[in-house]
This record gives C-alpha cells, sequence and structure tokens, in this order.
C-alpha cells in the first residue's frame, strides 16, 4: 500500500527536512522512525521536497510504502502522539501506487511573513521576519516581474546547475495588515534559496535600496550577486503542494 | 499628562497582570519598571483589570501619570526595546486628566482558544487547551442561557462578596474551523475566573456530560460546585476594552 500524508512543522529546531543519517535531527528522519516503530517494519518516507534548516510547514506532503493496511483514525493518533508537538501529522489517506511526492509534485506555495508592527511580536516571534518601514507598493511592482517563465539562477544559492534552472512563478501575492506583510509565491517548482532570495530582493525594493529593474537585470545576468540578501529561514512557511 | 496604553503580552511565564511585590514576575511591575527608568520618576500605571497567571492579551489597556511631555512615536520604540519579546505596548496617547483604566472601563472582550484537530497543535500550543469531540450546538444552547444580566457568583472562585456579583454579559460568540473552537465572551465585568468557569461549563455540556438547563441552575443557586471545570489559563486572551 501507498500512503500520502500531509504534515506541519516548526521548523525552529530542526536542521531542516531532509534526513542525512541517524539522529541528524531532521524532520524526515523524526517520521520515518516514528512510522518504522508504529509499523514494525523501516519505513522509508518521500517528502515532497527538502525545506531548509529553520523554514516551517503547513502544509508538507509526503508518502510511503508499507505492507500493513493502515486504520488512518488510528495511525493519526497514534503518530501524532509519539510525535513532538513541534511536528503534527495533519492527514493520512490511500493513494496509488505510483504515487510519489516529489515526482508528482505539479507545484507548490510558499508564504513569507514580515512583521511591520513598531511594537513586538508577542505571539509568534519565531514564525516572521522584523522588518519596517517597507513599500508594499514599490514591492507588489516588483513582484509582477517575477512572474512567468524564467531561467532563476540569479535567484539561487546553486554556483551552476546541470538540471534545468527555468521555472514558472505563477501568481505572487503581497497581503498587508497592520502587523504583517505576507508574500506568498505559486510556482511549478523553487530551486534552493529561491524563495528567500526573491523575498530578500522584495525587501530591498521596499526600502527603497534598489530599482524595481534590478530584478530584470538577475534574470537576465543569471547573476546571484546581483540579486537581495537571503532572507531569513525563520519567516518561510511551505503551505500547498498540488499535485 | 496622563497616558493610555494598550499592551499585549504571552502570559505563559508571567504570575499574572497585577503588581505584588519587587521582582514578583508581573507585567504591571515589569512595564512599571520600564516607565520609570525611561523617565526618570516612578510611574505608577492602573491597568483595566488583572489578568490571571498564564493568561495572555492582545488588548489589555493601562494608563499612567507623568510629569514629562511624551514623543510617541519615540516612547513606543524605547519601551518595546526594553521589555522582553513576550509583552508590547502596541500604542500610546493623551488621555483626559481624569481618566483611570479600570475604574472608566465599561466593557471587555475575552476569547478562549480550544484546539480541537486531531493532530498536534504546532503553531500555537501556549495559546490553547487541547479539547476533542465537542458539540458546539449543544455550547452554543448553554451560552445564549447565560447572556443577559445575572448575579454570577456560582460562576467565579469568590467565596462571597461584599460588592454586588450582578454582571450583564452582552454577547458570546462560537466560532469554529477545522482546528480550533473560539469562544468570545462581551459583558460589562467579568469576576475572579468567571470567564474560564463559564468555559470549563460550556466545554462539559459540549462534551455530552451535562445538560444545558444545569446553567439555570448555576445562576440560581449561585452555587460553585454545580458549575463546571475551571478552564485553563493558558486559553484565555483579553482581546479589548471599552470605555
Amino acid at each position: 500500500m501507498n500512503y500520502k500524508m500531509t504534515i506541519a512543522y516548526d521548523g525552529s529546531r530542526f536542521n531542516g527536512w531532509q534526513a542525512q543519517k541517524e539522529n541528524d535531527n531532521t524532520i524526515q528522519s523524526l517520521l520515518e522512525k516514528a512510522i518504522s516503530d508504529m509499523l514494525g517494519e523501516k519505513a522509508e518516507i518521500n517528502g515532497s521536497g527538502r525545506t531548509d534548516a529553520g523554514v516551517h510547514a503547513k502544509g508538507q506532503v509526503a508518502n510511503f510504502k508499507t505492507k500493513a493496511n493502515i486504520d488512518k483514525e488510528l495511525f493519526l493518533r497514534d503518530i501524532n502522539e509519539k510525535l513532538p508537538s513541534s511536528v503534527a501529522v495533519k492527514s493520512v489517506e490511500e493513494a496509488e501506487e505510483r504515487f510519489h511526492a516529489r515526482l508528482n509534485a505539479k507545484g507548490k506555495t510558499y508564504e513569507y511573513t514580515i512583521w511591520k508592527a513598531a511594537y513586538n511580536n508577542v505571539f509568534s516571534k519565531r514564525f516572521a521576519f522584523e522588518c519596517r518601514g517597507l513599500d508594499t507598493v514599490k514591492m507588489r511592482e516588483a513582484a509582477a516581474l517575477l512572474i512567468g517563465t524564467h531561467d532563476f539562477l540569479g535567484f539561487s544559492s546553486l554556483k551552476k546547475s546541470k538540471k534545468s534552472t527555468v521555472r514558472t512563478i505563477t501568481a505572487i501575492e503581497i497581503k498587508e495588515d497592520n502587523e504583517t506583510i505576507k508574500i506568498s509565491y505559486t510556482g511549478n517548482g523553487f530551486l534552493y534559496n529561491m524563495v528567500r532570495i526573491m523575498t530578500g530582493t522584495l525587501i530591498e525594493t521596499g526600502e527603497g535600496k534598489r530599482d524595481k529593474h534590478s530584478i530584470a537585470d538577475v534574470l537576465d545576468k543569471k547573476d546571484r550577486s546581483l540579486a537581495g540578501f537571503t532572507a531569513p529561514a525563520q519567516g518561510l512557511c511551505l503551505m500547498d503542494v498540488f499535485y
């Protein structure tokens, strides 16, 4: 049987999603251990993609195969009891035998949260990056230039890549209230650090430190040094994976 | 000059709002120390009311008098820098000389958050009480019986009281989504532990452990032992104070 799970985590104290070795303090290892213990067989899970150390998720997706036939309600109750409170399995469902959480992913939505209020962020300090005085009109103008199909190599931490670095961003939404600015990015895939570097670049645009035309320059010249800083991991959250 | 502040705090690690002695780890003492340091004169602040140990606030109101003329923007920046990240002064404004945050309060709204999802509460564990399987239809029916002007002595932890224990609740709203049930209470005032005991009673109604008619019984007989348990402080938040 092949099972698909939706997973949430507070990434603050983890070394990211991707398992590296035993006792590596990654979310994947934690889940594999919990599931292996429950099923009494070694479980390997495929995540939709890795998230960096410190990055959060509300809608990470992963699948695993097992000989066992799982009672879904019982499985959810047991695994959430086994997991620390910083990780939750939100749902589990049967998937087709060929389903693979990474290979079949058609797109993803990430959200970056900026705390802009003049006062302390009392209730969600671990889930936002503090930055004040941003001009969201300028940020929206710059964001519009990122939408579409481009080679995003300049917006990534990849030195170079044998694989294609062309990706399509279908939407960037910037929502603002009295306390936060939330930037959500939807696209068919994102390169290493791409969301955080796009966010750093939009922040610098909002600060008036760079012009929106610099966006086209990064895309054209594919030069990381022309883009903005890498916004801190703590503001980033994987919201949804589409299949 | 008389100044009115709006204050937010994560009450998890405090001994409540009300100052008791020095180094008492209360929010009032922390604010008085910060303001006294900033103004170079001993400041005393009046809160709209005390909140218990572990109770949170998004809209606590307090006032203080000073000979100094405060630059509001500078004051906000400085005091938020001085305060730990679990406390924020959200706004400061001049008030009439006679304004008193407690004596002039006309009403308050409290919100109680219940985590009901089958999986772990990853992002707001400190701000909710976990409770599953509640019937919100039954809870709403019971809540309706609390609305109005009643003697709420039976819904308080007061042994007896020389002062009136009659209060008016103008609204109780119960909102539900996939993860939480939020109960908001608006009234002209609340007795000691009253919101937490009403919440415990509504939870027991939602669990089917008691009938909504027991509400009338508590009000009639003014007997604390007939009401429900005192719901934990961590789910409670002071949202707003009306003047």
